[in-house]
C-alpha cells in the first residue's frame, strides 16, 4: 500500500488515515507532497488521485481518495486491528463523531490551523469557534461517559484518528478546555490523544 | 426506528439518510422539524439529538447523529437492502464519492441551496461553483464508466443518495451539465436520481 499525504506539520486530513493505517501495523509506503504551492501541488497530487487533494490511499489498482474512506477501507481489510469497535451501537456513536469532524467544526477548523511546527501561543478566538470548542467538549464527554474511555470508544479507533488534530489545534492556540466547560475528562483525553506513539512519531517528522 | 429531518423543501442532509431508510423497505417514523427559526429550531432537534442537527436516526436507546453515520448504520443493520456492493474496491470507491461530498463542494452548496418548492431560474454561478461543478461531472463519469451504470456504483447505493440533492440544485439553477464537460452521461444520471420513487415521494411531500 502507498498513502499520499500533504506536509506533516498540516494536513489534518492526512494526519488520520495515517495514525490508523500506522495502528494496522501494515508496512506502506508513505507519498509526502508539499502542500502550499498553488498549482504545483494539485498537480503533484493529481498524479496519484483523482480528488487533487491529500490524502490518497493506493492499494495495487484501487485508489480511495478520501480519509473517511479509506478509514473505513483499512477497517474492514484489517479486521485484527479493530478500528472500529465490534458493538454495533457504539460503532454508530463513533461514525457519527468522525463524520461530525468530517463536515463539521469549520469555524475552528479555519481559525486554528494545525502547525505543528510552531510554538504554542494563546489566540483569542471568535465566538463561532467558541461554540465548536463547547461543542468537542460535550461530544468528548458523551462519549467516554459512555464508553468509560480512556478513548473515545474505549479501545482507540478512528473516532480518535478523527479527533486527533483538534487535540493539537487546542495545545497550539492556548484553548484551555476548563473555559469551554470541561470539568477535566475533555482535557485529559486532549492530552492522552497527543502521548500516543503513533501520533509521536508523526509529530517528530512534522518538525524534523 | 424514527428518522428525525429538516424542512424537506430544503434539507439535504436528511434526504441522504431518508432515501436509504425508504430503500430498506423497513418502516419508520418520520419526524419533520421545520428549519430556518433560529433558537426555535435549534431547540427542537436538541430534543432529539446530541448534534442539534438534522437528521438524526432513533433506534430505540441509539441516537446516530450524522447523516453518513446513518447510512452507515443502515447498511449494516439491512444488509440485504445492499446499500453499499459486495466489493470491496468499488465499496471503498462509493465511500470515497460519498465523504468527499459529505465535507466537500462547499461553494456548490452554499451558493445553490436546495429549494424543491421553487420553480428553475437560471444563476450566474461563481468560477468556484463552476469548478464544484466540474469537478462532479468528473466523478460520476469516473465511476459510471467503472461501474457501467445505471447509478455510480451500478445498483443504486448510499453515494447515489449523496448526489441526489445536487442533482435537485442542478435543476433548479439551470446548471447545464454540458457546459461543464459532459458528454451526456452525467446529465442522465442527474435526470435519473431525479425519477427514482423514493425522491418522487419526497419531492412531492416537499412541494405539498
Amino acid at each position: 500500500m502507498e498513502l499520499v499525504i500533504g506536509t506533516k506539520a498540516w494536513s489534518t486530513w492526512s494526519l488520520r488515515p495515517w495514525l490508523a493505517l500506522k495502528r494496522t501495523g501494515a508496512s506502506f509506503k508513505e507519498i509526502e507532497i508539499a502542500l502550499r504551492r498553488g498549482d504545483a501541488t494539485t498537480a503533484d497530487i493529481a498524479a496519484h488521485s483523482p480528488s487533487k487533494l491529500a490524502p490518497a490511499l493506493k492499494d495495487g489498482d484501487l485508489v480511495v481518495w478520501d480519509s473517511l474512506a479509506i478509514c473505513e477501507y483499512l477497517a474492514e481489510t484489517f479486521p485484527d486491528a479493530k478500528l472500529w469497535p465490534t458493538d454495533p451501537a457504539l460503532r454508530a456513536l463513533g461514525r457519527s463523531a468522525a463524520a461530525e469532524m468530517h463536515s463539521g467544526f469549520q469555524s475552528l477548523r479555519g481559525e486554528c490551523p494545525m502547525a505543528l511546527n510552531e510554538a504554542p501561543r494563546k489566540l483569542d478566538i471568535s465566538e463561532a469557534t467558541q461554540k465548536d470548542v463547547r461543542k468537542i467538549v460535550e461530544r468528548w464527554n458523551q462519549l467516554l461517559n459512555r464508553s468509560g474511555g480512556p478513548f473515545l470508544l474505549g479501545e482507540w479507533s478512528i473516532a480518535d484518528a478523527f479527533y486527533t488534530p483538534v487535540a493539537t489545534r487546542f495545545r497550539t492556540y492556548e484553548i484551555h478546555l476548563s473555559d469551554y466547560g470541561d470539568a477535566g475528562a475533555a482535557g485529559a483525553y486532549a492530552e492522552r490523544l497527543l502521548e500516543t506513539p503513533e501520533f509521536l512519531e508523526w509529530e517528530r517528522a512534522a518538525k524534523g
